[in-house]
């Protein structure tokens, strides 16, 4: 897959990037069906959220947020009423049905230098949303840049069932690691930074992303004492006391290889399982 | 595949968003190994590229990119200067080896409120970078939200093994569709832009991504004619006369298998179609 990297140069494309929220105030005008969606964008990062919207607009689901959660979602029932509402605001999304609306109120962001996205007025946007995959630390996000939201789904169903459903959990666990490694020998930058680097890049070069799965506080201190004392990387068997071959019970069928063989029934029924568990799962969120 | 969905409300996670690039000005603060992993991100876009970094510096790859790109980037031989560095820019991104050099920089652009990513200080971050992946128009990114990047791009491997090369073709020519049906039925939202989004959606549901690919402008014509005219979706044998399996010969089957063996032509062909295609269909839309 040579060129299924980075076309360089040849423009057309946007600057993906994972914005961050925590304690930054985020000011969403509507409440209707595109809305919700936002708010459930927003949810998944630490940012205040100001809802702006006449209740009778509302979307079932958008209330049943606000409810939920209070202590996130600031809510008032009426619509957008001018520049005022923008006072500390760092990040406006608009989703309202009044195009005019939406143009007034991204003018009043561009003089005020925040960041604004209209829905459905793409040429409006500083930036757009795509199809997104959450699995715990692990997000993943679909841009079809303007070619349609039907066809970043399909790309998301895609990716979905190729995942085997342990990804976000391993990555947590070598996020626990860098963080153990870390207390242990402190500094930012420099040839430390560059040796924790090293080391941690061997260990994922050579230990499988299930291995990890398995990784606790007793395992990371062997790493460690054995590991990153003695610059070597121990294979899971030593830390774990065993065999490799163990983790594969637990977590059921080798990853990439079967994925790609084909000739496997562990890939489509996962997927057949994963697809199943998605939906209860969203149904199980909006219910809440 | 219980959590790979929106996990709601945990927090902890970033706003994945595509920034739209297009006649803005980004200054990026440093020419070496960091810095040109940036630089290929923003040729990728449609941004004035303003790079700011003493000679001796640069990467070679980062000089090479100066030397092929001068339309797109403007190369100053020095460091930062001052917050006069940042008149007009709209974007900052820093590569340096200096925390203290950065961190002024970042406050810089916070008085001028202008977003920023200061290299290896996320805490300065106002957003993160992560692996990416880019087949024309499709764009993916890969976040461990802080978890390393080294685990980021392992992910990225195993999307890449999942996509078969020809995704970004398929993109391409939905978009194509997309457009010729707008000059058909023109205007925004609505009826008409709901009826135009309704039947695109069914396409994309009967339809394969494969079939997509060998859409041409005389498929295009008899799709609208013979399907957006009639409310109804015309099946792939009855537009192009070939039976769906051609297909299948045509793209040579298991393009997953032959792009990892890398033994198989079709792969680079049909992504360089994709660029071709997707320039097409940006220009037609800029046309407008």
């Amino acid at each position: 897959m040579q060129t299924a990297s980075n076309n360089l140069a040849n423009g057309g494309g946007s600057l993906m990037v994972a914005w961050q929220l925590k304690d930054k105030k985020v000011l969403l005008v509507g409440g209707g069906e595109v809305a919700y969606g936002r708010v459930e964008s927003l949810l998944g990062t630490d940012a205040h959220i100001t809802i702006l919207c006449p209740e009778k607009g509302l979307h079932p689901t958008t209330k049943q947020y606000i409810e939920n959660y209070p202590e996130r979602i600031a809510y008032f029932d009426r619509r957008f009423t001018g520049p005022a509402e923008l006072h500390k605001m760092d990040l406006v999304l608009t989703a309202i049905d009044n195009p005019s609306s939406s143009k007034d109120i991204v003018e009043h962001c561009r003089k005020a230098k925040i960041p604004v996205n209209a829905a459905d007025i793409p040429e409006l946007c500083d930036f757009y949303f795509g199809a997104q995959i959450r699995d715990g630390p692990l997000q993943i996000m679909i841009s079809s840049n303007g070619n349609g939201p039907r066809v970043s789904s399909l790309m998301k169903q895609k990716i979905l069932a190729s995942l085997e459903g342990y990804e976000g959990l391993a990555m947590s666990k070598i996020g626990l690691l860098r963080v153990r490694l870390k207390e242990r020998v402190p500094g930012v930058g420099g040839s430390v930074g560059r040796k924790r680097m090293k080391w941690m890049t061997r260990m994922c070069n050579q230990w499988s992303l299930k291995e990890f799965t398995l990784l606790d506080d007793a395992m990371i201190q062997k790493l460690l004492d054995e590991g990153w004392e003695r610059d070597r990387v121990p294979t899971f068997e030593e830390v774990s006391g065993r065999p490799s071959t163990s983790v594969e019970t637990v977590h059921s069928e080798s990853t990439l290889k079967s994925s790609l063989s084909g000739s496997n029934l562990f890939v489509p029924i996962a997927n057949f399982v994963a697809g199943a568990v998605f939906m209860a799962a969203v149904f199980l969120v909006r219910r809440r």
